[in-house]
């Protein structure tokens, strides 16, 4: 029950040392059992500082009979290869965003884990352990604001690759919202439109901002500005109206400075310090989860099939921004391995 | 230049009476001379109040030499009507919103004001005062946040006519966000877009909330969220985004409770605690215009240009609502008189 | 009733010119008809700006026939002869804090408008018209928070007159918070003691801050935060700590800028802009009286027994500042004039 | 280095339990080897829920192999033998505060700890891991805000056992702010004032709220309103005032709800929502300690001198309430084990 449990960590990047840290520093239950990254000095690095192997073969790794979970932070393309071999391996497999970067790939996953017959992999939407966007569920699920009629999201960043092809913003960016919005409403999303106005002139090209307008199966409307390149720091809200009220994430701040004639509240620079109780949370319930801790708590974390939609609404989304028009999303049956 | 302006009110209903309050005991400069409204009893009440004269025909109280600018604040089908009276006069009006519910009938009153030769019509967009969009527009127009790209605006009443044609809440209600992000902007509207959600329960079988997704001619995108069955009070918000950054309209609050549990700002429970300054401050400028009180101050007042364009664009937004597509906007030329 | 009241205003400075311009552009029913400065250019700036007439002699100027109310903005040692000047001729009369910088000089103004046998003076304490507090007092009075039983006040400026006296901290600023305070909580102050940190180098050799602790008749404790020289900006606050809960003055913010790496709301370098509406609602209701405008809106203005008080606690304060030690302070009765 | 550390707990009451929760599920590096709690059933409970063995022996289970380190959360009087056995046994040990609730009990502990050559204790003055807190002694020692003048305090719960001797709400409540104090500014504190307005009827006779009034070796003021029995919920401020602008805690809040005429943020009914980090991080830096982490960062905890400290102020004040004067704190030296 209370066994600590072996993480393998593909990939010692940002995000994964980021990980490797919090297992090691801040996650009870874990240590890092072996890091594996196509920069073999990284992995070295990092396993220094976190007490773990370095290893040159990812797929040895998430088979090496000492590791008891596998936590997948590498280059978008790879997921969808060490998923399968995690799931091969009958392996809890914490994988970050996006599970993979076409339908056909999440496809190919859900098909691996519904023939291993049960549910493995857990996908990195950490928004869903933010305790603001907790909030916002427990309010919307207790009745406090009534039906839900409209989501107002806005997700900017201070600068985030300007140049980058214009769907890049929202399969990297705005598909956070397209996860979080459904796994808050409680519904799926049937029909997107992106507006964009002239574009900032520090994206470089890119289309950016853009506004999103998605339209749920129960008729909800949700609006979202995401706008990569805002320049002043990176800020996220989300505010939900329902019927007799709303409810809205509020901006998270320690302390807040009087100096030269104003009122200041910081804001981060990246999206870390915004999310990092959330990170903390999400890999503490993973964990909970790998050692069967007695019994963890029902997490709200995403599932393969989470994954698989949040590939599925953002490409649909791309087609929205393409074609100017809106597009009618039909997203296929939910498997039976993850129905509720 | 420091003379009385002796105002002819026409019309003592709810912002009737609030003007003749303001106009006899806050504003300098003015008395309310006399009083027309088609209720008798309720002119000799306010006339009363204020001190003026209560009269039964409208037309002869504008004629009256006596007076010296005319106030509209009847029901809107009878502006045209008033205010081609007042020009017909050579007197100074204001007209509460609409200057006319048809684009013919502002049309006719351009004409008219354009024949009489010199403006003599202020629309009551009173938003146009508001210490908040003031600042708003003073942070745009020194750079403060680089070039804008996205307005968001929300514009929420408790209750407000529940089972109302849907129209009307583009007409009475969002009209004030047309026209006062045309001016915030200094640019015109071209393109208008309608999605609305599930209506609220509370709207009685109105399109209530709505979303409207506009476009200005240099492409910065405009999204309304107006909801005039809201339930818990009335708010007005407006973010201004720039290349570098934002800025928004504050919640003005002159007090915080700590009671219960929870630490609360108050909400009005209507326009008028919300936008009094902005009342004031309107009918203060009207007034210096009138009696050229010297100088008058320049005055960010609409004109019956911009009563023109309110209406035109509401049109377009209701055709938009009623299309479900993008409706292209395309004014006619501004007439001579009202170039800047 | 709605006769228009002529206004002498005696001294032009800052505060004799801001008054002039609300008198003659901001408030209903008043003009200025003459304008006495010892500065005499001072004198005939301010009168072109309103239409008024500069004059040469003050007290001539208070004894004009034309003159129906005298309006007292010179400074602190003048206040006392012109407002007893005015009460000699029988007019109105608002005199800027303090009454007079003496008790013994308050003291005479009491006993010459009790001979007088009616109220004409009222004391330029604006703060009890400011929104806020009007708001604070109506939640104490409603019983919204309980029985009172801390008040704590912050009162500070960006910069004030460096190495000026250390008693002037108390008379020129914190007597604000002395007289609001007793208004707020409708009870007198029996007992003050002040404590000093280290003087701010800004200050010049002024003790400043202050912290000023006062104990009022039924055990109420006042603490007041003044600070002088604080040099970020202008700031007041004020909380009412309740038996079940608090009110606060809110920092009001018309809006809220995001640049930077932060969300910024703005302060502003004086008073003027803190309390515009306070200064403009406490002419209104001066002038309202004057005029005997249908029927006068009762006012919180204070009267000279507030203005004695005020001086009286004031010098309480700077014994107890000389001393260090609590000083017990016991009120004459109040006189039958001023009874409520 | 990475080996994990087995505590033991004495006292399983709330915060015991509470700790019990986050060591085995939220703290890396540690589990709960044994509990001991005065009511056998309750350490039972606690210790199945986090997979210890309850013991029957306090200073059985503090000697025992199996332990690498004791926490103690047991009744106030029990602290010291605790403390002093965990001394004895050489094992590091974290005592909720008090350290003891005499001086004379804290400097056994302080001989023992100096006699034992090395430090072992650390107090639980939680706020010192507080976000908020961190952030505010960062912003001062980086100079952003000049050098400090005034410190303002607030600490409010909404009830806390009405009627208890008053001076319990100084060394149960107050002592909170008299450790963060003197922490986050650097300095000792060498006199103290204690005011009382008239109490709440609801503290039951308890004198509540209470005004501490403390000065620091270099003249910084301190002024801390504690009133625990404040009805409304939990509430902790501070406002750091230095010579050219300030710094304060923001009242941490993950999302703000419009509803029934006002926009709320909620409020915890008691501490542990509030300093739900701060307990989180405090067992996090002792656990690392403990087991010699790789190097352990360095921690702000506090040690058994400046618990020894806290009750001395704590002690002081209490006086000061009696006396009602102002008490002059002449602390002895500080033991060389303690230099910094």
């Amino acid at each position: 029950m209370n066994r600590e449990v072996t993480v393998g960590l593909i990939g010692a990047g940002v995000m994964g040392a980021d990980h490797a840290r919090l297992l090691s520093g801040a996650v009870a239950g874990a240590r890092v059992g072996g890091i594996y990254d196509v920069d073999e000095a990284r992995a070295r690095r990092v396993a220094q500082d976190s007490g773990a192997r370095p290893l040159i073969d990812p797929l040895k790794l998430i088979a090496d009979e000492s590791i008891d979970a596998v936590l997948i932070a590498s280059s978008d393309p790879t997921h969808e290869e060490y998923v399968l071999a995690a799931i091969a391996a009958g392996k809890p497999v914490l994988c970050e965003k996006p599970l993979a970067p076409t339908v056909a790939g999440c496809q190919r996953i859900l098909d691996a884990e519904t023939a291993y017959g049960r549910r493995l992999v857990t996908v990195g939407f950490m928004r869903r352990h933010d305790p603001g966007y907790l909030e916002l569920k427990r309010a919307l699920d207790d009745g406090d604001i009534g039906a839900p009629l409209v989501l107002h999201c806005v997700h900017r960043n201070p600068t985030n690759n300007p140049g980058q092809p214009s769907s890049n913003v929202i399969t990297n960016s705005a598909v956070h919202e397209l996860d979080v919005s459904r796994w808050l409403l409680g519904e799926e999303i049937v029909e997107a439109t992106v507006h964009t106005p002239r574009p900032a002139r520090a994206a470089g090209g890119t289309a950016d901002p853009q506004l999103l307008i998605l339209r749920t199966a129960s008729g909800t409307l949700i609006d979202v500005e995401v706008f990569v390149n805002a320049g002043y720091g990176y800020e996220v809200r989300c505010e939900l109206v329902g019927e007799t009220g709303t409810v809205q994430l509020d901006t998270p701040s320690a302390t807040v400075a009087r100096r030269g004639g104003g009122t200041t509240r910081s804001l981060p620079m990246d999206w870390r310090p915004r999310f990092a109780e959330a990170y903390r949370a999400e890999l503490q319930h993973w964990v909970d989860g790998a050692r069967r801790a007695n019994p963890p708590a029902p997490s709200p974390a995403a599932t393969a099939w989470d994954g698989y939609v949040a590939t599925y609404l953002a490409q649909a989304c791309v087609q929205a921004f393409e074609t100017g028009g809106p597009v009618a999303i039909e997203l296929p049956n939910r498997p039976a391995l993850y129905q509720p």
